[in-house]
């Protein structure tokens, strides 16, 4: 090696973090980060217990199954409650440590709060599943949706993101939500709400903002972006963090590909908005919005340029 | 914990399927569900059969080729036929349980028959190779194409997929073409018809739907949708199943990031569609469709509008 | 098994690559294949040492961190020259053997030089982190976007590919930024020169080509494209590669989701390009370009001919 | 290499064992061997069944455990059944194949009889946790002895695999025996007949035959043999199988370290066995056997003959 | 199934062990149990501290030693402190839960400090290399008695064992020396006290007591039990627990195979102790003690009685 | 933490072994140790070509067992021969790298050529597994010898590791003896010769050292030592290491439990010698060696003194 590289206790020097204002908080040695790899083990255990025989143990008959629903709940209350935990670390400032036997407590308690919503959430991922079949006319049968369908998957990491964002659980739903999104390319994030009979086709690219508020019956396509429009800031110039800023999608709305709608505007009750169009202002009920088609005929006449 | 939370007995109870009629035909215990795992392991072996030395183990040599591409297809040979088998449970109706010998020796039959395709799916994705050097200035070598490239890992796939689709294996042929979607957010349906010296540019967000005939030599781009474009319904108001519903696209074709074609529509031999553009009528061999130019230049007055 | 079906040996014969001109230089079996097992590894220890605390070992304190980047750094060196000298095999031509003793010597010195650069990584990535946190209401803390965003994600690997890339290691720059691809659907070529405070919300679809220079603080959205327009060819009809062919984007510039600009085209500073809009010319500084309004408001008659 | 150096496919075709009378009978391929890695785990399950709290999930509350045990001895259930089933086919003869549905079916209702044996299994258990923690003056509680004594450990193993073995189960229950020999060094045959409160101490080397048949409270060291004397064999000059041949040791006997025991002699009730004694004939009730003493003192004269 | 088998809920039933007193208190649910798992990668992490090169990562050179060494410790420090306090629980009483705090700081305390003897332990450890190779005529080189001898692996495993064992820590020196025997055969009580250049050949069965005390440069051979010869009980017929009752071995003795030595007598300096003796007296120092010789001359008249 | 306790700086300083002269040519990070884990996993695939069906894959066929043991045998052959090359650098003076290029060819060498000796290797285990199986009358079928008995694990690694001790192998034949030495308690030297047709029952502790010579048709059992009696030493007081110094034993010879047999003295054909004996001269063909039996019923008067 020449004389001019570096040692790598000069790197190491470089490298050390200490006394860096953006990374020493993370360091402390006492706070565990939340962990991806056992989130996503309780989200994988908790689709065993939402869908039982379609994922989890092959060994499940009706004599057992309330045995294996019962042990993987208590598993899954262990791991969530510390890693609610940890998500409560992961934001609070430094000199409220005092106070970490109270937030021990509170995940406890929250964890078992989001076991209640359990049945509820399984009803509307039911009702994801026929909306799923209902609406894709390449699904054979109800099963294949829910062992399959990149929506189902990305409704019920959201679904139960979800719930654990209502229970102001802090970071751990939108490392939640984007599990997800690095599977199916569907970018929910977990503040969104959204109703019953839901459902996303192909989803590469689809995004659902934090304020979103969507009826029953609803379909979407690939690539639809329901989105903010403008982000108003403090005198500080600084965003305004949690304002209302996404789109309201009332019942039996139908987006279709590449669609993109910002800001919170309202898409009327059974309106459908067609592929790749772009909207910022209410669509009124029953509307039907599309491209308009003289654009689509225009024939280059110079083939060099295009591409 | 307060007394107004629920005991895990009672949450079990709820979450207790037996009896419900969607999801208590899953867990018989005598029918294991396809195994997405050993799906992906099959594809991996796969895989390093049709690109030796590419993909598998690196101990390859010409003297001992042929015992390893031998001893991954027997290892492919019996898992396959048993996810195959699977695939026939996973859409069975119960009351035929006693085909089931039927079923096993129609699934190591089918396994057979698949690895008797290999010869071929493999001439077909070096086809795919060639396309996808020739297609991309920033390829360096073929070899850069095998290795990297998410086009010719998804038609891996596909063309795995096709083969089984084909032979009319239930559910299989979607767990693995919804692999490779996740993988590169290229979403392939297994039943879509695709010629030689087929490449997708980058791909996140392409969807080629179920009914498509690819010709020889087409390139597509990013976020490019051959969907469909309605779904007719039958008396009953469900959808009817298995129609032609998507594009015939002709050889030499090329398709732009983002453009979408809807339907049973012909794109002639030879033809160039801009990107972003909407599709929904034949489009004649050697035409060059874009978006109108107009558009582009249209200036916001109001900056604090947009976004 | 009828009879007309294929033996193993027979389907092993057709299978075997030895002669195969395409296939055969990959399985000298000397020679092993770059693996992205290892490269994985590579990247998510770097990414340890770039944001301890954050990934890697949770028992860091100040006391010990000097040790854990150091030893990170001491298996990360070993692995990474090991991988850079499989990807100079990777693009060898076979007669060039006699020259592996200083492939070996020069992958050391480029793992060394690699390291060298990580402080300087390590800046760029943090601008990155206060531009995500002061560009995305939605985040709570700049924590969140090291820890969830993947944009974060998608940017350590190219600040990390890329300066393999000038480094002029072979295919492993390639490597490292499908990883990213695979996992945020965000397409940066490594070959990409991208300035500070860069932040690409949500991201799923957005491309970034190889010779696209991007300035400071510019922000984009999913499914923009910052492509290619045409591939000139040589005299004997073969892309001429290498050549500068993707946008400059300048400082401050916002690009919205799904706009395409194509083409060695310059986006001048502080412009804002709108949403799903197509860009194939210069824009001016300070330019406000949007779709042109008047398409959105195009009410369909026919309910149903959409879809 | 050199020319006289064998090819590959020279080694493979004298490796080739079909034909072998030995070997072929093993590789039907219909026919899966049992699987060491799979009965292992099953064990580990029954102890955390057994033993809840000290192995298995850490997670187990009053509250809790019943689901826990019921999904573990589901699992136990139904990977025994399927292991139980192979031990068949692993002694079976070819030519009873037809056989094999009933197999199927003795195997899962003798997996459920073992289920049933359990708790009987756990109360002897727990008496040699008693003995072990009375027996031995460095083992400071109940609970250390559960989690770290050898003999504890192979006892577990012993009484699982007796009831499999009374069972009539084929080569399960020695493959269960022989994964706890290879731990502590304690080999028992699963045929051996052992009642309450039974202690090993240290126990490496330690040999129980077939037909041993122990009694309650009985501790025994290190290094003894309690095995067979001499092998009757038939006219064909072939070993007799399944005589009784090892000892009887009645209630209360102590056995130190390494003697042996051979024949079926019988240790009468009380009796106390020296170490390194070896006895082959029967001792009567309350007897104290020791090697003589005039040996010990034997010193000898010529240093360089030692050793 | 039969009428007469028990259902999976009566079986469950029968094993709920709430209320069992002897195994309640293991399932309180907030006191994991040590893991065996942990502590074994606890003691792999050591040794390859206290032997760099031979265990642990390949890439070490004398510019990164120090940072391997120390982020290692970094690890060890954190999981064993961990590990220490859950021994504290697992013989804690569980009405001084409110002394846990204490527990904990103890915890880290003791880890720190038994991190403070790692130098002297390897002192020890490189003194039993010697020892080992000057002992062995098989020994081809020092490296080689480090990496493959029982001896020096079960010696490292014991002298960690035997620092934590002096530092009052419950139950983990137990489970870590319960390690080596499991591997080894070989059996030595973490309460043995051990001197310098100690080796022990072969070692399968030998048992080293807990009072045991051993002076520098003792060679014993495999299947020597240096044992207690009689446990004396206190007044209620309970085992006295801790009472000195091992030998005590002097310097430059060697024990040959199967010797058996018992009782608190002094084994003098420099004596030889042959094999298979039983010795429960002292041994004056240079003396030489082995089995009468005319035993091993007795010829059996009837060859069918003996086996 | 008090003030007294040490920094983990000190403690990294004191253990850093940079110039300590035992430890340091170990971790020249140029020359990687031979792996434990590797050696294992080429064990395992060895076992699953001399007995295939037993290990190994399971979909062994008449028509795919070709290519199952030719793709293993590749593999094999791989990473053995680096493990051999990692031996010779184990023992190598620093001195000699020039030769490295030799080595890493010798290495390659060695491999094909012990893969030569595999036939052979399988028919002496043959002929062990009908030993066993004629010797031990719990057998109750050659399959079950195969699978679950300690004797063929042994000598499988034996058989293997002593051919690799004939073709000069460094280190890797005795790491590879002490795999099944740890597994079994069976401890045979790789160097010790033995004939066809030899059985080891229970095993455990029974030792073969370097020199051995051992005949066919030859069964010992659990706890024999054929050992060395003294170790020459030269004029420097070191050890003469590689004399002749173990037992000769001729064929038909069967030794019973415990038995010591010590230094160059010969067992002569059919010769039997009973359990715990102790023998250092010859014993002639066709004599039966026991202990004197008066020993055998010594009757303690003192019950309180023994134990």
């Amino acid at each position: 090696m020449t004389s001019t590289t570096k040692s790598l206790d000069s790197i190491v020097r470089q490298l050390d973090t200490n006394g860096h204002e953006l990374l020493s908080r993370a360091h402390s040695g006492e706070r565990p980060m939340p962990s991806v790899e056992i989130l996503s083990d309780i989200v994988e255990n908790l689709r065993s217990v939402l869908f039982p025989g379609y994922y989890g143990p092959s060994e499940i008959t009706p004599e057992n199954m309330p045995y294996h629903i019962g042990s993987t709940l208590a598993r899954v209350e262990r791991l969530l409650a510390d890693q609610i935990n940890r998500g409560y670390c992961f934001v609070c400032e430094r000199d409220q440590r005092d106070l970490c036997a109270d937030c021990e407590k509170r995940s406890k308690d929250t964890a078992r709060k989001f076991l209640e919503c359990l049945p509820e959430i399984r009803n509307q991922l039911l009702s994801d599943v026929e909306a799923a079949y209902d609406g894709d006319p390449a699904a054979k049968t109800h099963g294949e949706t829910i062992f399959c369908y990149p929506s189902i998957r990305a409704l019920t990491n959201h679904r139960i993101a979800h719930e654990l964002y209502r229970l102001d659980v802090d970071i751990i739903p939108r490392i939640i939500s984007e599990m997800a999104h690095s599977d199916t390319g569907i970018d929910i994030h977990p503040g969104a709400s959204i109703g019953n009979r839901f459902f996303i086709d192909h989803g590469t690219g689809t995004v659902i903002g934090e304020t979103c508020i969507i009826g029953d019956n609803v379909r979407i396509y690939q690539g639809v972006t329901l989105g903010a429009k403008s982000f108003p800031k403090d005198e500080g110039e600084r965003l305004v963090k949690g304002l209302p800023r996404h789109p309201i999608v009332e019942d039996d709305v139908i987006v279709y590909a590449g669609a993109t709608i910002l800001g919170r505007v309202t898409i009327g009750k059974n309106a459908v908005i067609g592929g790749n169009v772009w909207v910022t202002r209410d669509v009124p009920p029953d509307a039907r919005l599309v491209q308009s088609k003289s654009m689509h005929l225009a024939f280059e006449q110079d083939a060099t340029d295009i591409a």
